[in-house]
Order: C-alpha cells, then sequence, then structure tokens
C-alpha cells in the first residue's frame, strides 16, 4: 500500500539512469543486472534510501522487479517478429497493472505479470547463450537465486552475483539513510521480557541441533528485543541484523548511532551490539568453529547463504525461529490490540459522524478524507502514525484494490456512489487495520447486493467455529462462498496477519487458498473479503480477529479444544447498505450483536452530536418478513391500528 | 470396508502360524518381517489368496501391517520396563481399534495406532543395532520402503528386501487363486475405446520424454483397456500389471486363462498379453534400451522400482497417467452413473418402503436386511454385485464407522432408535455409494438436532459453487461447520472419489483437509459428512455428486468458470429427522427440491403401495412459523375457518 513519494522526474532523467546502469553493467563486465523492489532486509517497504526500482524505472508499488539487459546481449533469433521486444523489462502483479503503465516508460520497458511471465523466463527469451546476468546478493532470497539459476543454468545463460549495487553508484541524490533513534518497547506492552524471548527461542533451536539462527527481518528483531525504531514509514522497526545463539545471547548488527544508553541497559550484557559492517567476521567465526546455522532461505538474503556456506558453516533450512512465537500474542499484547482498537475505532466512528454531514453540505475529496481521519486519529492516546498509507477511493476509484489518492488522481465523493476506506494506526499498543465502505447518498440494489454478499463472508469468518489444526486455506471459502455463488470473487487474500505495533502484514498465518498454517490461539488476522466492479464501485468490509479457544472445549473441559475468533475491530458497517431479506437469521443477529456491541464500546469516547450519530448507524436492524405467525397473529386479532405495519429499515 | 470371512481358527492355530514364521525368519537369516495387508497390486481391498495380514493376525481390516520379530533380537535395554512389550506389533488405523482389539491375540502381539505409532518407531524401538528386517518389496511401494529405510539407518538397523514372501511358506491351506474371466467392457458403457485411451495417455507421456510408464493398479488397467474382471470381491477387476509405452502399444501381464478369444480381439494387436512371470524380462528389457520409464512411488510395489534402477533404465517418478483421466468421465459414463443411480435409488427405496412397515409388525435384524436389501437391488438390470459389505449398523453399531454385522454381532433394529444404512451397487452403467440413516419409531431431540447439523453439512456440499482451480481441502468446512459450531465433528473424509463400474474408492479427488487437487467437470465424489455418539447411535447422509460447470459461466460467457455439484443419488432422506426450525430457507428450498425430483424420478418403477410411501416420504416439509407476514395476512383477513391453522411437519 505504501507508495515512495518521489519528486517530479522526467522521461529523460528515467532514460539517463538506465543509460548510466548499463555503462556500469559494461565496467563490471556483466550483460543484464536485476533490480527488485526488495532491500537487504527483505521489507515488504523499504526505505526511500534502498526503493532502487522506484529510483531507476518511477514505479512506487510494494512488489515488482526490474531487468535490464545490454543492448548487445540481446539474441535476435529469440526476439524476431516481436516488435516490442525491449532490453529492458518490468514486472508487477496484478494490483501494480495500471499503475506501472502509468509510471514506468512503456517505451525504454517492455512490461510483465510477475506470476505468469516470470523474470527468468523472460530473461531466457531475450539473452544469447553464454551471457552474464548479474545480481545483487543482497537483494533477493536463497530460494528465489535458486529458482532463477535453475532456469538460466538451463539456457546457458550464466547468474552471477556483484560485490556492489550497480544501481548505487549511478544514484547520485539518493535520500539519506534514516538514523531514527531506537527505542524500548516497554513489558507493559510486550507482554514478556526480551530476555524470555530469547531464552525459550534460543532453546527451540537448541533442542533441534542448531547453534544459532541468523535473523534479518526488521519486525522479528523488534520483537526478539522489545525495541522499536523509525526508519521505515508506517512500521516502527529499526533495520538491523541480528544471530541468535542457542543459549540465548544475542548479536545485534546495527547503525551504532541509533542506540541510546537506554536501549543498550535495555538490551543487558546478552546482547551485543556490532557496527553492521562487522557482520561478515562475525558469521565467518560461526563457520570457522564449526556451528550449525539456522538460516530462512525464504525470508532472507542470499548474502547470508553464500557467506555462510564459504564460512564452512552447517547450514540448516527453517522458518525465521521468531515467526510462530510473534504470531501467537500474549494477553497482554491482546489486550492492547483490543484497547488501541477501541481508540481507533473511535477516531474512525468520529470521522463518519463528520463526513455523513460534510458530504450533506459541500464537495469533499479524497485527499481531504485522508487528512481529516488523520487528525482523528493523532487526537487518540498512544497513537504514534498510520500503519500503511491510506485508501481512499470514492466511486470507480474504490475498484482499485492498491489506490492511493494522488494529487493528479484526488476526486470529489459524489452523490450516490460508494465510497471505500483502508486505513490504520500505529499505537504503543497496538496495530490496527480497518476498512469500511459508505454510500454518499443512495446506493444502487446492485450496490446493496454485492455489499450484503461481501458482508455474509465477513460473518462467515467472524462466526466460524473449528478445531485445532485447521488452516487459512480451509476457511477462506467461508468469506467467498456468497459470491462465488453467482459467479463472483474477489482478488486478494481474505486475511493477513497482524504485528503487535508492528508490521500491519505479519506472518506466518494467514486466510487465502494457499495458507497451510494451523490457527492458534493469539494470533491476530484480518478479515476483509470485498468485491470490486472495475469502472463503477468498490466494496471492501474489513475487521481484525483474535483467535481464541472456544469455551467449554479444551483444557479440562474433557473436550478437545475448538478455536473462534473474537472481532476486536470497533466501528459501524454501513446499514444502509445491508439488503436484509437476503441474511439468514444467524447473519442477522450477529450483525446487531456487533453494532450493540459497537455502540456500547464507543458511546463514551462520543460527544452529543457523535453520539447521535452512533446510535442511528448502529440501531438494530429488522426484517419486513420475519415476523413470527405469534406476532402478526397478535397485530391482525388485537391491535391491527395501533402498529400500522413494519417499515422497511435503511 | 470389506472383511474377509475367515474360518473359524483358533488362538492355538494363530500361535502356531507366529512361530512357523519365526522359523521362516532364522532360515532366511533375518530378525524380523513386515507383512502389511496390502498385495502387489496395492489394491485397497486385495483377494483372500494375498490376505496374509489376516491369515497371520486373524485382523480382516482393510488397512494395516503386522511385525513379527525373532525374540533374540529384542534390545533389553529398549524394553527395559515397558512388561507390554513384545516380539510383534499390529498396527491399525482409529477405525479398526475395536476391531483389532477382538481379532487379534494380544498376548502374542502389541497393537499400536498406524499413525502416531508408525511401524518404523516401533521397530526402532525394539530391535538391536545391526539386527535386519526384512520386507517383501512386492508389497510396499518405494516410498514406504524409503520411508522405512530413513529412520532404521539412523538406527543402525538394516531394510533388507527377501526374494520370497516368508507367510507363504507357512499359509499351506490358501484360498487359490481367481481364474475369473476378463470380461469386455463396451463402448457403450465406457464411451471412448480403448485405442483412443492408450492412445492420449501414451501422447502425454511422449510429451514429457517419458518413453513408457509402469501401470500396477488394477482399475487403471481396467479402465486403460476398457476391461473388467472378478479377481477381488465388489470391485470388478482382473488382477495384472501393464507397461503403457508412448505410443499407445501396452505389455500385459496377466494369467492366460483369464483370456477368452474375445477380449484378446477387443484389445487387439497393440496390446500384447504375457504371462505375469514375463514381466521381469520387459522391465530388464526398458533399462537394456535405455528408455526413460515412469513410476508411481506412492501407488506401486517397490520391486518395479529395484527391478527398473537394477535394468539401467531412467526411473521418472509421477502420478498413475491414467489416475486424472480416469476421474474425468465423459459423457457416456456420467450419464450411465446417472442412470444406475436411479435403478439403485429404486432398489434401496423399496427396500426402505418395506422396512418402514415391516419393523412395526416384528423384530428385524442387521443380517435380514442386508439381504434383503441385496434382494431388491439383484431384481434391478445390470447389477452384478454390491460395491462393498454393506454397513447395516442399528443403534450403537451405527457409531462404528466400518461396522459389519457379523452373527456374534448381528442385533435388532430397536424401537426408538437410529439405523445406518450405507451400501451400494456396481452396475455395468455405474457404481454406487450411498448411505441413509433412518428412525425406528420416534427420534429424540438430540438425534433430531444432529441429523439436521448433518445433513446441513450435506447441503452444504452439494449446493456449492467454486471457481477452477478449487480443492476438496477448501471445500470441507461447508460440510463439518455445522457440527464444529458446537464443537464436534466426525472422524473420517467427507468425500472420496468413486469409479464407472469400478472401484467405490478411486482418486486423486476427495473432500478432506489433505485434498489438494483442482475439481474438474466429470469427477464424480461421495458427500457423506456424518455424527457418531459411541454407544448410542450414528448419522450418515451420503449421496454421490457429479462437478459440472455452473451455467452462465466458462466457455464463450466471457466469464470464468465456475463449477458446481450435482447430486445423482435419488433415496429419501428421513424427514422424520429433520428440525425445520434449524433450516435456513435456503436449505430446505434444497431439500424440499431434493425430494420432488426424487419422488418424480423414482415413481414409475415404484408398485403403488411403495409409491403412496415414495410420496409421504418425500412430501414437502414446512415451517409454522416461517410464513410471510402475507400468508397470514390472508389467513386472518379472508379464510380463517378453512384453514385451521399450521400444523407441526413430521
Amino acid at each position: 500500500m505504501a507508495a515512495a513519494p518521489v519528486s517530479k522526474v522526467s522521461q529523460a532523467d528515467f532514460a539517463a539512469r538506465q543509460d548510466g546502469l548499463r555503462a556500469e553493467m559494461k565496467k563490471a563486465g556483466v550483460d543484464g543486472f536485476l533490480i527488485p523492489v526488495a532491500d537487504e532486509y527483505q521489507s515488504e517497504y523499504p526505505p526511500f534510501s534502498a526503493r532502487r526500482m522506484g529510483f531507476l524505472t518511477g514505479f512506487t508499488g510494494s512488489a515488482g522487479s526490474a531487468i535490464v539487459l545490454a543492448e548487445d546481449a540481446i539474441d535476435p533469433s529469440k526476439t524476431k517478429g516481436d516488435k516490442n521486444a525491449k532490453a529492458a523489462a518490468v514486472f508487477v502483479d496484478g494490483r501494480y497493472t495500471l499503475q506501472a503503465k502509468q509510471q514506468v516508460d512503456q517505451t525504454r520497458y517492455e512490461q510483465k505479470d510477475l506470476t505468469t511471465d516470470p523474470v527468468s523466463d523472460w530473461a531466457v527469451s531475450r539473452l544469447k547463450p553464454g551471457s552474464k546476468l548479474a545480481y545483487d546478493p543482497w537483494m533477493h532470497t536463497q530460494a528465489q537465486v535458486e529458482g532463477l539459476k535453475k532456469k538460466l543454468d538451463a539456457a546457458g545463460i550464466e547468474l552471477t552475483p556483484v560485490s556492489h549495487n550497480l544501481v548505487d553508484a549511478v544514484w547520485k541524490d539518493r535520500p539519506p539513510v534514516s538514523k531514527a533513534k531506537v527505542q524500548v518497547h516497554g513489558e507493559q506492552y510486550a507482554g514478556e521480557s526480551s530476555a524470555s524471548k530469547r531464552e525459550r527461542v534460543g532453546k527451540s533451536l537448541g533442542e533441534k541441533g542448531v547453534d544459532a539462527a541468523v535473523i534479518t527481518a526488521p519486525d522479528a528483531i523488534a520483537w526478539l528485543l522489545n525495541v522499536r525504531g523509525g526508519d521505515v514509514p508506517a512500521t516502527p522497526v529499526a533495520l538491523s541484523f541480528a544471530v541468535l545463539h542457542k543459549d540465548g545471547k544475542v548479536d545485534w548488527f546495527i547503525d551504532p548511532d541509533k542506540l541510546s544508553a537506554d536501549v543498550k541497559k535495555h538490551v543487558g550484557k546478552d546482547v551485543t551490539a556490532h557496527d553492521i559492517k562487522d557482520i561478515g567476521g562475525v558469521i565467518d567465526s560461526l563457520g570457522k568453529s564449526g556451528k550449525t546455522v539456522q538460516y530462512d532461505d525464504k525470508r532472507s538474503s542470499s548474502w547470508f547463504h553464500q557467506r555462510l556456506e564459504a564460512s564452512g558453516a552447517k547450514i540448516v533450512n527453517g522458518d525465521d525461529p521468531t515467526l510462530l512465537p510473534k504470531a501467537l500474542k500474549n494477553d497482554v499484547e491482546i489486550e492492547g490490540m483490543r484497547q488501541s482498537h477501541i481508540r481507533d475505532g473511535a477516531a474512525l466512528t468520529k470521522f463518519l459522524a463528520w463526513l455523513d454531514e460534510e458530504v450533506t453540505k459541500r464537495p469533499v475529496t479524497e485527499t481531504e478524507v485522508d487528512k481529516k481521519l488523520l487528525s482523528f486519529r493523532q487526537a487518540q492516546k498512544d497513537f504514534k502514525e498510520v500503519s500503511f498509507d491510506t485508501i481512499a477511493g470514492s466511486g470507480e476509484h474504490g475498484a482499485i484494490v492498491h489506490y492511493r489518492a494522488t494529487e493528479e488522481s484526488n476526486k470529489v465523493l459524489e452523490k450516490d456512489t460508494l465510497f471505500l476506506l483502508d486505513s490504520g494506526g500505529q499505537y504503543l499498543d497496538g496495530t490496527t487495520d480497518v476498512t469500511r465502505t459508505m454510500v454518499i447518498g443512495q446506493p444502487t440494489d446492485e450496490m446493496k447486493k454485492r455489499f450484503t454478499q461481501v458482508l455474509q463472508g465477513h460473518i462467515g469468518i467472524a462466526t466460524a467455529v473449528f478445531p485445532k489444526g485447521v488452516t487459512g486455506q480451509q476457511l477462506d471459502v467461508l468469506a467467498r462462498g456468497p459470491l462465488w455463488a453467482e459467479g463472483e470473487d474477489y482478488a486478494h487474500g481474505t486475511g493477513h496477519g497482524v504485528g503487535s505495533f508492528l508490521g500491519v502484514h505479519e506472518g506466518p498465518q494467514g486466510i487465502h487458498r494457499r495458507s497451510d498454517v494451523a490457527f492458534q490461539p493469539g494470533m491476530i488476522l484480518s478479515n476483509e473479503p470485498g468485491y470490486y466492479k472495475t469502472g463503477e464501485f468498490g466494496i471492501r468490509t474489513e475487521s481484525l480477529v483474535v483467535v481464541k479457544e472456544k469455551a467449554g472445549t479444551g483444557g479440562d473441559t474433557g473436550k478437545p479444544p475448538y478455536y473462534e475468533f473474537e472481532t476486536i475491530t470497533m466501528a459501524p458497517i454501513d446499514r444502509r447498505l445491508v439488503d436484509v431479506d437476503m441474511l439468514t437469521d444467524k447473519e442477522l443477529n450477529w450483525l446487531n450483536a456487533y453494532h450493540q456491541k459497537v455502540q456500547e464500546t464507543l458511546a463514551p469516547a462520543m460527544d452529543k452530536k457523535e453520539l447521535e450519530w452512533l446510535k442511528q448507524a448502529t440501531r438494530p436492524l429488522e426484517r419486513e418478513a420475519a415476523k413470527t405467525v405469534a406476532e402478526v397473529k397478535g397485530k391482525f386479532t388485537g391491535n391491527i391500528a395501533a402498529t400500522g405495519g413494519t417499515q422497511r429499515q435503511r
């Protein structure tokens, strides 16, 4: 969702950058170079100083890759008859197809789909056999390098690492690297000391015969050491690397300027801070002393694998050992998530009350919404920053899943359209991520039908009960079923994990067809089905849920454990968009109970006018046709005149 | 489900068999021997002549394994303090725990759970390092051998193949091997010629650089050659092996006595029949001529892998190449399945009508039910035999998932109990598998609640709509959700594939948490959620469904393809057990529409009395409380006297 605020750069500038890179390639004696969005931390949202693909091509999305080849390395027999063949390409996924077309010079780059036309296939379809394709081992995981190598080898193309990034030599006005200070994340928020975390994760390594693990994900280190940082927008992490030893001790590689005396004292004597440049030496010493070292080939840069291998260490491939422990929130973190969601829900609800009145008085634009919503969040206790760039999509913009309003795209929330608002906050005690879709004016029947189907999917997840061992790929159908029934779907996952004052996207759990991680109590997930009609409107209803054990199961009940989701997001769902007759009794009861809870929970934070709006927005929905025979009997035999019939509720 | 009718054998006989095997082990110079249920065809239901585990231990289940060790190979340091330690063990899964306890001499065999205590772990926990554990490579797949070998190697135990099965030397009164004649399965049933099947499957091998494939599953060969046989109860296959070449030619290894002139003419010149004993030579010649041969390491005996390896062939591991083509039924097979299900449904319905009256007049037993039901099936056109041993479980027997009534267990269908009846037939044009649960007398509220939850799960699958690519692990929750909601579940899969006049269990598709095969039009599956209360009652509602493309999607509609299930089983679901108030409108509508279709479809096959019963059994269910306001308005303003109010429907 995050997009770098690229300064105005002309097409000629981008051309010069590509030419400059080609000159660097020539100097290095290679025929091509790979430039992924990723940085050396494999962050989802790299800092501006590491957005090499953005610098080179102008593309600002969060996933993608570029490749630039030397013109004379192109095999003419391979491109014969292909008028569009170029010596460079960008690869993005379906979310970014339109955005990349606007941002990237299509006369200099072919544009391909990252999943159906992978980089390796394209390289093979262009390069002469015997060519050398270079890559920076800091920017790719070992799994990626091995995947590329296999395909290129088969085509006689050599994949070769370079010791410095070829883009950096061209990047003259590179933004300065962050020097943001590291902050202690107190136990009142973390719920467990760093020493305890280090000891138990270290012990789990020792138990499987591993001496140490390389940890390279900034949020993993933040969790392990109970620290937060300010190097990356929207995610409170400090960029650093760590080696966790089985005895719980840590070598921490971080810019020393970021460390205050407080932080040094907090991490204590079992955490040794090193400058990042010293990491090679420490890795080498692991190998020299014959250590068995765990490395995550899907999450850590290939550089670590290559250096470990060269050092003679025994490499065990395995998930980052903090991945699952970090996902299983403890009681303090869960309560912090609940409380931060109440404050965040209050901010969003105040905004919604404001918006509902404001749009009847004057034109309101998407970017104005973004600013106004931020002001409500900023007024909340312990709010630090947004957890991702707000998606405020009016009308057809709502159908662009990762839309971000810019000066150029900004538009007014028009009458009789839908408005999709996906936003979140970073609070000291939790991270939020919430989407609500509102009608401005009157909805069409189609809008109501689709909104109600999405809501039914949302309720399907919210009310799911399931035994131990069940995964996200098994529950996904509950969210999609109502749309599938009519041959419709949405092209994104139903749910992702969320951190505790950390990344708004966090593994390993998820709700989508490839998620084979079993749910466990304490996991936080988003529940966000949607529906998108290109060029017309978008709908998404997203709340966060926490996995908990169902009462009366597990423990000493004598029954096996069953789990359910507790919805912790507190904000009204637009009842004007609900077609009550489509809902089952169970669905209707859930919606009314949720709204009652939202009203009770948020009421204390509302002023008088806001409270009035909240009460209207959360009052129970009723069916016209669902009165029982007994009720209607009463009506027609007794007090026909008094009741006057039911009115359709909006 | 099938259980071999073992003749009366005394405990002393089984002891003598175990002792005899130990003597054979000594002669062969090995310290242990593995005896799985499987035969050399890896059949689900091996012929009686191949039921070595049954001969040795008395166990008659369809899955399991035994191991017998030499007493002096036991490592005393490993068994110290374990009073139950024995030099032999049987391994069965949860379905067979009780049955094995009754059938196997627990003083001579430890009994273990096949999944939680695998054979390899047990062998390691008993045998001295340096011991030799023998196995017959015909009886284990290559994947099993490699799995075993890895664990045993690590413990210093040698896994060693033997050239003859050590049980056979002890088995004096072994049943004769079947000589049943092979039958031609005409194109009017198969819908495609064998030549066409052989050509397209052979071509698919060639396209991936494979010269030939070893095919060892009897149903695969039956499908490929359009033949059926009589070597195995309940499944119309001939035991044989085949090598399919990429040009569509086949080497077929089969007892020549089974082949009539008709069959030889039918298979034609491109299929060369060989005696089974010649298979080694043909495999060797593949290797000698440097061929690339496909082998299925999860479905074919390790013997083939070992022989191919020794011959110098290049082995490519891959699924049996007929697996998916066989699962995708063509239009002729689908229509045959529909028609055979109508005849089978008529037989079952006639039986149900008979039963409903008979149980009010006199005691009826489980085994009597089995015989009576068979007589109704035998009266149907093209019926050949049952497709598995009937499960007729009265009261608490219904809770035993693979129950089979025996002389000892046989009991009367008592008043106010549930009766679970799972049965099926083999017809020339199709294979059926249907379960209905009936109340004898009056049900309790608990029975109705559970029956209705199972029915809701059944309807969840029956009404599912889903896009291309969706698998059984994604849909399983639709069947289990209503039970999961109350912390309940059933310990078996929701659905399995079914053959066309072939195996009642067929891969690769399924509906359960491990099934990652995408549904495709033409696949047949069972839809059989259940609920089992040990010691009280069992419920299962099973119909077969066929996957088809949803109208208005795929093809030239411009929309992506969506799929749905067509229920082809035709038999009433006991409406006396349905709690209407638990059903949603959609569920109630489905049940009423299904019953209407059952009534219309089966009526022509019923006599007058049966038709009367069918009409009662399939009349629409209505809710008391679900009358619309309009209906009730009409009632109370117009014709109150005429209608007299609604009655609770049973």
